[in-house]
């Protein structure tokens, strides 16, 4: 049985599962292939748990976590971020022993890259498809082309296109999240009628969780790459991605003050726990994570105006209703349902199943 | 010399230093005793350079804390966080090692821990003095009368009244903090004039880094508990806590996209490196850091202009002015001032001296 004495990350074992083989059906029907993002988990017990879904490929946002993963036996990897020259060594030493994928977003760096690159290894050119973050622009057609030519007769091998719209998470329906992928969608199309002369396999790649949870056909992508869906939580809820009931991982906290007159409790969780992302809820009001109760490692459904209201780096402070101080005391456990599943589990660095099985993370 | 291949959390020795020494002679000339909160460097490295200057006890955050630092040496520790009663076992072998001092916020939790603690324990009353996190509304007498009687002839040992006003970090001026700190301190000497006659010896105790920073004159404090002053950040220079100049650490993150048209580049820190806090500046933009250049591992002051603009997981987007993108290359390395030191620390979980050598901070 799971002992709690300090700020300890619960995970429903049986829900992460269900969330993984969910997806993986989905990828099935619109025979697509899940290549799913491994930086929420960081963990090479729930990377099994994907194994055994039938996952063969998987995505990674860093070299060291690219390390981590290949040591655990995956052996097709992708490196989700624009390559940084500093850290060709340990490119030079995963491309010796994985099929690895890294993202060329410029021709600076294949100028840097492709000399330095000791056996061959492919590429995405990751595309902007309007979240503003890394990447070519997806309609800067002449600049893709750039990048191709310096990087043919390269050990540099051209495999496809890739985009992380990261705008869908500030989507607030299903609607919305469904109008900006049809926009993705057809921007990575596109590119491919371009190249596709000269490029008889290009493949489109898609990053993000909301449309890989909403959108029921993603025509003409290739690949789907989302991380977060693991575990769900809050932000992901909000958008439509998932239901409260699928989020799969909570943060059991011990009460340490009680103010029935003020209508909050001080709980152990700050900064350092859970992480400092925050939601505003359907009221306007901005909180850190829903309320709920812990009985014997599993979670209820949110306490009504349960709300971490304020964090600091150990402190929360909780909202709860009138009638829950009755039987609360100091020393109780509550939960917290993560506003941003991927901040919590980087924060506590480990998890644990609610039958009391540690699950290691990838050491910091 | 230091070797960066990817971020890597740089610390100015000496500047560190000195604002120990800063801070001490502050207390000396006070006749105040500075209990350094060690939450934000987390380091018995650091912590030695505090010995050296002086400083025989400190404030942790969490039992935990308490244990690393009860291990490196330290025999007089206060921790700083509502006493966690399902955390007993350990405070009891800690109390069996050190000088410890807890903090006991409600007769509920007197009436939990005084039965369960093996030897004598002292234990301060936080107060509320306006922040709304924890701790006793330090008005209210009636309450902290019935902690004292609660207390009285068990294992808990009463030492005093502790307050951390968080609410000077959101001053915006030196003369704002002045303020606050003012009305503090004097709540802080009205609960030991009303307690003075039954407890001779009252300690008043005061947690933050702004007053301690800023005023000059804590007439009756005994003690001063900052933390963040260790190596400072962005968000204490806009309080007016320090320099920009005092920062004594600073992120340095590798170059991997450079897009001229925008004057944005792309570095390696996200939220995983460098945390999430953000700061408004005076035109009322967001940013997540200041840019410098780093040379041979010692940074310049800010560049102008200079700012990561969005955070993701690993991705920083950063701004810079049109003029240094001429000599800038993918590959290169700058670096980023912190916005929270604190949480730019826990993030990295280790700092670097810019002569190289490696600063172990406490295991996650």
């Amino acid at each position: 049985m799971l002992h709690i004495t300090r700020p300890k990350l619960l995970l429903d074992q049986q829900q992460c599962r269900a969330n993984i083989q969910k997806m993986q059906e989905k990828a099935k029907i619109q025979q697509l292939q899940l290549i799913p993002h491994f930086k929420t988990h960081q963990s090479a017990q729930v990377g099994e748990w994907f194994r055994k879904a039938g996952v063969k490929a998987i995505t990674v946002t860093s070299v060291k976590m690219a390390k981590y993963f290949a040591q655990h036996g995956w052996e097709d990897i992708t490196i989700a971020f624009p390559v940084n020259v500093l850290e060709i060594d340990d490119l030079n030493s995963l491309a010796n022993s994985v099929n690895l994928k890294i993202f060329v977003n410029s021709i600076r760096t294949v100028a840097l890259v492709k000399d330095q690159l000791k056996t061959p290894v492919k590429f995405y050119i990751e595309v902007d498809t309007g979240d503003g973050r890394s990447g070519v622009d997806a309609g800067n057609f002449s600049e893709v082309s750039k990048i191709l030519g310096e990087a043919k007769n390269t050990s540099l091998e051209f495999c496809g296109f890739y985009t992380h719209p990261g705008h869908t998470y500030t989507a607030s329906s299903i609607e919305e999240v469904k109008g900006i992928s049809a926009g993705v969608v057809q921007n990575l199309r596109n590119l491919k009628d371009h190249f596709k002369d000269e490029y008889s396999r290009i493949a489109l790649a898609l990053g993000d969780t909301p449309s890989c949870s909403i959108v029921e056909d993603l025509e003409g992508v290739n690949s789907i790459h989302p991380g977060n869906f693991v575990y769900y939580d809050l932000v992901q809820t909000s958008i439509g991605s998932n239901t409260v009931g699928e989020i799969a991982i909570c943060l059991a906290v011990p009460v340490v003050e009680i103010h029935p007159e003020k209508g909050q409790v001080i709980v152990h969780s700050g900064w350092v726990h859970q992480g400092k992302d925050s939601l505003v809820d359907s009221d306007g009001n901005t909180h850190f994570g829903l309320m709920v109760k812990i009985e014997e490692g599993k979670w209820s459904s949110p306490i009504p105006k349960g709300k971490v209201l304020k964090l600091s780096q150990e402190h929360g402070v909780v909202n709860l209703p009138k009638e829950t101080f009755e039987q609360l005391k100091v020393g109780d456990v509550l939960g917290i349902l993560p506003v941003h599943a991927c901040a919590t589990a980087v924060m506590m660095g480990e998890v644990w199943t609610t039958d009391g099985e540690k699950i290691e993370m990838m050491p910091r």
